[in-house]
């Protein structure tokens, strides 16, 4: 046995090992966060941890430069424990917070996208409107000749006030009343749950207290958590905020999430690196943001995929992946949020977006929902861009779904320089083919770029691609001061010199970025010709294509189909629409039409296993080179 | 500024306080538990520390003998702080687990009592029966052809087997739900909570599993708290325990508790003080006995005076005893358990039995039920016996209803010897005129009494009456071996010398104990008279008394009288009826109907407000005699 000190966050974390002992797998061990999203297999280079004292047996891989090893920079994921060491870890929760005050939405351009699905839904004659509201009452103050009881007094009150034929009160409002009720001279404000005739009341505030009626809104991504704190009573947007999924260091992938719930205590470990590291911070950060206690939170809508909805709830989720893949539900009653722990109000429901099968989840249907798809005549696709890549196509007659993995590549992971769509990110590049020179954006116009988020990468890819840099395998195919060859011949077009930006690393994309990129593209494209092709249809009966997910709304709609990820149709057909599962989920809470559609959408919507589909690994295959080993598919793309 | 040391049941805690400080202030500050149930002022011997380092200011009382002063022992409440100080405190909690063991149940004359109540309301055709059951399902494993998800598998399953329209699973269901199917092949045992054609699934266990569909009885009272684990299904008591009330370090009565409630975060440590201490500790013993989590409690039902429902439930109860006297509620709607922190099934919920003002609380309510006072035609009075006296008169046509203080001298507060109903308590005993020897029966039939319970006190005193030993006034005239005088003579009659029992102290009663419960009696007597009097009627018109309360099944009605507790009435109309605010609860907890009828006499009794009724003081101070001052009351009781 050897022992093995953990340096994180201030403090020391020790915990015996046998010799031979994967490092990652220590961590997690001693439940020390390390950033690992390809799940420990050396490729993202996302785990590393610095060598204080004694040793490790751990290769030099490209992700660490010869200065950074000698300083003791080491992955986790391929280091083997010898003897006692100790090792400093960086803070992945501090790294979340940093990246927590960029919010997807704080872009106009988002906001933007995010407003105009709320007209849409709207016009489409979908009420906006909940139950729960507030309402001001006074009372008379009790005297010797009028002794009813606090609760007696504030129910005439409010059946006077609302029309209610019955009005309840919550433990918490009870709790409340005799002293707010005292304080404020017998004039309150209530918070109200309306069902049929009957009020209950929530909690109680002094009249004229003006602490909006939140509620909260939560797009729970494989990689990101996004998340909109609302007013439940008008419908605006009382802050914005997105982070990392904690779990991320337990796997990039449902899959392997999956696995680790499945060990001892493994739920609860899931359970909690969301809710403690991810959702409450979010919920801390934005009620600090707008003013009010996260007591004031009265409601809460979660849309995820099927996984992420069972992890968070901290189901046992085996079944999930296991044959014949069984989710605990598709629909849920709604639940209370209390037992969660997430510090909303004690009677906070949770709406939980509908999932349709283990593999489309809520986080599709309420995106769909967003799309407006079902309210047209014309027949559209829809595309999820995250960690798994879902599709849905249909119109206003009929509804048809399917999922493919895509990893994590479209949010900046499994690319060595990636990031998600926040500050500091590239998301959109021009090469001139000559001199192969870049120019760029990044998000934020911040000075010098500090990685690539997807809506780039494409940029980089089709750009390399145009400019011959690259060959349709992706490999690289011309020489210059941009582009590098390492002893193994594997080629790196670097975007962004360190010495130029004064970072420890440059910015640069290289042949596995690339190779991991074109495997989600190939995904997604072959899904697609998969679900048309299974009715008989191909690409031309598309009338439009809403792209929605994390790839940021840079997203180049022509570099996207150059590089063989859309198909091939007339450019004006293809929207960007954000972060469609944040603005469904945000329509599900805000309007109760609303998430009556999205469950009758749930119930209507039919799923294609793509696994089980003939042709479809062939046309993955086929789809893993850019544009396309069938040209014919890309007539307008140049090869 | 000290400071102060307490050593505790095992630790130390350590407090500066101000020369001159109170030490049994100093401890409350210190939030150390000392049993103080007169509130401090000298009067019940309770408080009782031993000095270990420093010295005290602290004067002897009586209830100190001269080797225990000089081993250190003396009453926290009489004592003030001068320097540095280390002092040893009793274990409260301790010494309530040691009670506990002795249930008020145990004893087969109060189950026998307990049974009969039971029969009685089925008798008058009040059915037994809730809405909580358990039902088994079974169902086909899902397969590639079967791919509904497990709640709604298991809605299928229930619906089929219950023909409920709709089922709902809690949270908590929820969670069990995927493990629990399949690790007994999809034959599951669900607990289900009925409303309308609606079935809530609280629980999941195996199927074949025996464990009871479980709830809980609290009877809340001032001084004692008596509870039973029931099994909801068919009525049965599965456990039974009892304790003291936790919250008595802050005072005997409830007037003295809310004014400590209204202190800072006093509320909350009124609620830690009987939920931590006595009513959590009761239920984990109960489930320990009954072989249950205390999660298979899956309902509860309390019933407890006004003040004590509103200190259970964390409320601000300020506004209870100011005029003009207004509780937060008489009757509320269901609670959830979970805000309570008791450990029971997070669903479970709270029945209050209600109360109808602020000095009749649920329960008098629960009680006047368990009487069935309300179901016959013969008027009657059902008098409670607790720390606060409560009557009600009345029969099937009205009930009219009043409260008295009357100290916690029935259940052995106040009296230098006295003790709860419980195993070692002296529960009945004679005196020989002549010899003035005494002979006792003690609860549990143990070699030596280890005090005094209510029904003995009476005994005590009626017999010392009889004997001549003291007179009307309660002061000793005779003298002999055990009569004993202290220098400022006053007498005490020893019942059992210490040299006898090997105890520290004797078992005695002396004329301040003799006095409070004078006062006591007199408190119950003026007020029976009282209101019968406000009607225009006397004790003639009574065809039955129902005395309920903590004062022991002992109790003797013939010595009652003789010492003008009771109205001199004939001896067989009176009923000792028990615990008859546990037996209500009990059947507002294992019968809907029961419940329903116990709303119903809430809101037809009136209240009766013995301090603005004329003749009330007069009626009190010619009581507080043995037996009364106006012997022309009492013709059968020579005086």
């Amino acid at each position: 046995m050897v022992s093995v000190t953990f340096k994180v966050n201030g403090r020391d974390v020790v915990i015996h090992a046998n010799e031979g002992d994967n490092l990652l797998t220590t961590a997690q061990r001693a439940n020390v966060a390390i950033d690992a999203p390809c799940s420990g297999n050396g490729a993202c280079g996302k785990c590393r941890v610095r060598l204080i004292s004694g040793e490790l047996d751990s290769p030099k891989t490209r992700h660490i430069t010869d200065e950074e090893y000698v300083m003791g920079w080491r992955l986790a994921c391929v280091s083997r424990v010898t003897n006692d060491v100790v090792v400093a870890v960086p803070d992945i929760a501090s790294a979340y917070r940093s990246r927590m005050k960029v919010a997807d939405l704080s872009s106009p351009k988002e906001l933007d996208i995010f407003n105009r699905t709320r007209a849409e839904i709207e016009a489409a004659g979908i009420a906006f409107g909940n139950n729960l509201s507030a309402a001001e009452v006074a009372m008379e103050a009790p005297s010797a000749d009028d002794t009813m009881p606090d609760n007696e007094r504030l129910a005439w009150a409010l059946e006077a006030a609302t029309g209610a034929a019955r009005v309840k009160l919550t433990f918490y409002a009870l709790n409340k009343l005799a002293r707010v009720l005292r304080e404020n001279d017998f004039r309150v404000r209530c918070v109200l749950e309306s069902e049929g005739d009957t009020v209950t009341v929530l909690d109680i505030l002094p009249a004229g207290d003006s602490t909006p009626v939140a509620g909260l809104v939560v797009d729970l991504g494989t990689t990101s958590v996004a998340a909109l704190l609302v007013n439940m009573e008008d419908g605006s947007v009382l802050a914005k905020a997105s982070t990392g999924n904690g779990q991320i260091r337990y796997g990039a992938d449902v899959i392997n999430r999956i696995i680790e719930s499945g060990r001892e205590n493994g739920s609860e470990r899931l359970q909690k690196a969301v809710i403690d590291e991810s959702i409450r911070p979010l919920v801390r950060e934005m009620c600090a943001t707008a003013g009010i206690d996260m007591k004031n939170v009265y409601r809460m809508c979660l849309a995820g995929n099927t996984t992420m909805n069972h992890l968070f709830l901290g189901l046992f989720s085996e079944p999930v992946r296991m044959d014949p893949y069984i989710p605990s539900f598709f629909h849920c009653d709604d639940l209370r949020t209390s037992s969660l722990r997430l510090g909303l109000h004690p009677d906070a429901k949770l709406i939980l977006a509908p999932n349709i099968g283990s593999y489309v989840g809520g986080d599709i249907t309420a995106g769909c929902f967003a799309s407006m798809l079902w309210n047209r005549e014309e027949m559209a696709l829809f595309i999820d861009l995250g960690t798994n890549g879902e599709l849905v196509f249909g119109n206003n007659e009929f509804l048809m779904s399917c999922a493919c993995s895509a990893g994590p590549a479209f949010e900046g992971g499994d690319i060595s320089c990636g990031m998600r769509a926040t500050d500091g990110a590239i998301d959109s590049m021009k090469i001139d083919p000559d001199t192969m020179e870049p120019t760029y954006t990044t998000i934020g116009n911040t000075e010098h770029p500090i990685g690539i988020c997807g809506s780039g990468i494409i940029d980089i890819i089709a750009e390399l691609f145009r400019a011959k840099i690259i060959n349709g395998k992706g490999k690289f195919s011309r020489e210059g001061r941009r582009v590098r060859f390492d002893e193994n011949g594997m080629g790196e077009y670097i975007i962004a010199f360190r010495e130029d930006t004064g970072a420890v690393k440059d910015v640069s994309i290289n042949e596995v970025d690339i190779d991991n990129f074109i495997r989600a593209k190939g995904a997604i494209f072959s899904a697609t010709m998969t679900m048309l092709g299974s009715m008989g249809m191909d690409p031309s009966v598309l009338g439009h294509v809403y792209v929605a997910g994390g790839i940021g709304s840079g997203i180049n709609m022509d570099n996207a189909v150059t590089i063989g990820m859309l198909p091939d149709i007339d450019r004006s057909c293809f929207s960007y629409i954000g972060n469609s599962s944040l603005s469904g989920a945000y329509a599900m809470l805000t309007s109760t039409q609303s998430r009556e559609k999205v469950d009758e959408l749930a119930t209507t919507m039919t799923y294609l296993e793509l696994s089980t589909e003939p042709g479809y690994m062939d046309s993955f295959v086929g789809a893993c080179f850019l544009p396309h080993t069938d040209s014919r598919l890309f007539p307008s793309v140049e090869v």
